[in-house]
């Protein structure tokens, strides 16, 4: 948090908006605390540090509790920590055979999970925000139940999203150019059109949801499937976007230069080997899913469970494939961990033999380290969960988002 | 630049270093400017802005004209500009078959530049620390003449650096954890012996160079190439460096993976295609180098030129070979630009057909410009100057280095 903006100079207001943040993070980071631990941990004089919390418990972010902290000599002291009946975070997910909704509180807990079976491949847009409202009122009901106040949302979708925040190619769901925020809007109710909503890319929002709920890392490389392969890299705490928003499009590097067409155009690109599509073709199971309900990833994950030869062996195909791409990538960027989520999270017993096969063959200036694969925990929620934990990442950051 | 250090709240100490470095800032953008020019850039008020100019004026980082602008109305207000006589940064190159030193000034100017023949390739580190030490000298000389006043050295290596500024790994050097500051210390007169000096990869002080210098771009794969292949990422005009300092090993990228053997263990690396020692071996020119004194570059360059089958060819394939794994960095990290650099800038012509090629194949869901891969002007330069500037760079984002 600087408080030299690239308009102005450092001013005393921007100092006042920085220590309000700085107080608020020093809450979050200690959970339950005293003004004086905060003084403390924040370099603050007592009298300002008291002084700020005390506008954070106005403002509904901070709560105070009546009991003094144990094992501490002295005048007794009230606790205050995050308010978990404050402000908290809509999530929304557009998957492609589901609609789904969360909340997320200050704390950063999950307090509320829906998930609904939709069909939006190929769907019109104005279904899929009718399915996005609708588990959006069902989350807001539960919210007042709780006694949280939902100040944003985020909806995570399979896609590329532009600079003004429309779905420019989501081609899962068979979408150009789509004002989806514009669509959902109309639809939902009054307390929740007034609401900031952001839409973004699900697998920058899994990986968000990794930095903010995962091991700890805060440099990594996040590879997820759900129909395309997403992959988004994070630096220092920082998603990586690129020049064009188009950054982490790990699914068409190329993996073996002259190998198979990919729809991009191009020869022998990741999403050829690995993605979901692929994966299906190689082992024979495209027929299957096509006449049937049944979920794709578990149709994998059960016939690898039942040793059916020809899913092993797409999915060591596929698990080398990933790890030949990520040599690629983790010789470039040098992340901390290498993180499996989405999908692939759900059929890491078979994907990580040849992944980490790959990556020990061929990252060997930094020689690699097995450990440095990790498997999401968050697993399929991560961009619905990440989508929720935004809105309240913003308002840590800068609590003065909330005093307008 | 924030005032709000990790370790304690925003104060008035901060405020005044960050306006100090704002004012700076303006002065360096502005070229020559009135003090109520400053003050309008920044946002301070005229009695700020004209007190902080004198801060830096007695400094020595910026400097008064008589002369009062042109074309402006009232009274003449006195011009000032950054000093091209005050501080100064001195850039040395540890290459393989050189050492070289310059100097540059505040404004970003190359005011001196050295360059001598010296064989380093296995050379113990004491001979090479001489070397420097040399021409490290014959530029202190040079400066003193020119009235500018060396604050601090950066040293270029064509090696991995540790954390710790030590010398890690430098394969064409045969150097393994060497403290080539340490050493080089010992041998420079007293004067240069009390500046801060640091060492850096010759690849990340090219691509800062680059970013410095260069076209505008912050976003950018910098690609070079001495005896090794080195690449460096920036990002939002920062170098991204990894988390263990190995970030832009695109030498070793799986190109074809079932390919060549390389070195480093694995199969397929850029580095067996479009490496020197590659190209070289390719074109049947391995013995004639090892024979001559010839520069291998400009050998390659007279051979292109002539026509010679072998040499085209050679050149082709590398430059297939860098376009395939570029392709896979624009797909993973979306940059403005990509940057030919080094030795690679000399052989511009005969490498950039391969690789337009390929990244025009591969690089398909955000589609390729052509004109997205740029020639640095700096060539085989860019470290050296890159090292000077991280000096005068340091001193412009906070000029209170240089206040004791």
């Amino acid at each position: 948090m600087s408080t030299t903006s690239a308009e102005g100079p450092a001013s005393q207001q921007g100092m006042r908006r920085a220590n309000l943040a700085l107080v608020l993070g020093a809450v979050s980071r200690l959970g339950s605390t005293s003004r004086a631990q905060v003084a403390e941990a924040t370099g603050l004089t007592r009298a300002s540090a008291g002084s700020l919390v005390n506008e954070l418990l106005e403002a509904g972010l901070v709560r105070e509790h009546g009991a003094s902290l144990e094992g501490r000599v002295g005048r007794p002291s009230t606790v205050v920590s995050l308010n978990d009946r404050g402000p908290a975070g809509l999530g929304l997910d557009v998957g492609v055979e589901h609609a789904g909704a969360c909340v997320v509180d200050l704390r950063g807990e999950v307090r509320i999970h829906i998930r609904r079976p939709a069909r939006h491949r190929g769907q019109d847009p104005r279904t899929v925000a009718a399915n996005l409202a609708e588990v959006a009122k069902t989350a807001l009901a539960r919210a007042d139940e709780l006694g949280l106040t939902l100040v944003g949302a985020g909806v995570a979708v399979p896609g590329l999203i532009g600079t003004s925040d429309t779905v420019v190619h989501a081609p899962n769901l068979g979408w150009h150019d789509v004002d989806l925020i514009g669509r959902l809007r109309d639809l939902l109710p009054d307390r929740l059109r007034a609401l900031p909503v952001e839409v973004e890319n699900e697998a920058n929002l899994g990986a968000l949801a990794e930095l903010w709920r995962g091991s700890g890392a805060r440099d990594f490389v996040h590879v997820s499937a759900e129909a395309g392969i997403g992959a988004a890299v994070v630096v220092d705490g920082q998603l990586l976007r690129g020049t064009r928003g188009f950054a982490g499009e790990l699914g068409h590097m190329p993996v073996y230069p002259d190998g198979r067409p990919c729809a991009c155009g191009s020869h022998g690109c990741l999403e050829q080997y690995a993605g979901e599509q692929a994966v299906l073709r190689e082992c024979g199971l495209t027929g299957e899913v096509e006449e049937g309900e049944r979920d794709r990833i578990e149709l994998l994950a059960d016939g690898a469970r039942a040793g059916r030869e020809p899913v092993l062996r797409a999915l060591d195909q596929a698990g080398r494939a990933l790890g030949i791409a990520l040599a690629g990538a983790v010789n470039l960027v040098d992340p901390e961990t290498v993180v499996l989520a989405g999908a692939y999270a759900e059929l890491a017993d078979w994907l990580l033999p040849g992944m980490q096969t790959e990556l020990g063959a061929r990252v060997r200036i930094r020689p690699w380290q097995p450990d440095g694969l990790v498997v999401s925990a968050l697993r399929r929620e991560g961009p619905m969960i990440g989508a929720a934990s935004a809105v309240v990442q913003r308002v840590i950051a800068d609590p003065s988002v909330l005093r307008g």
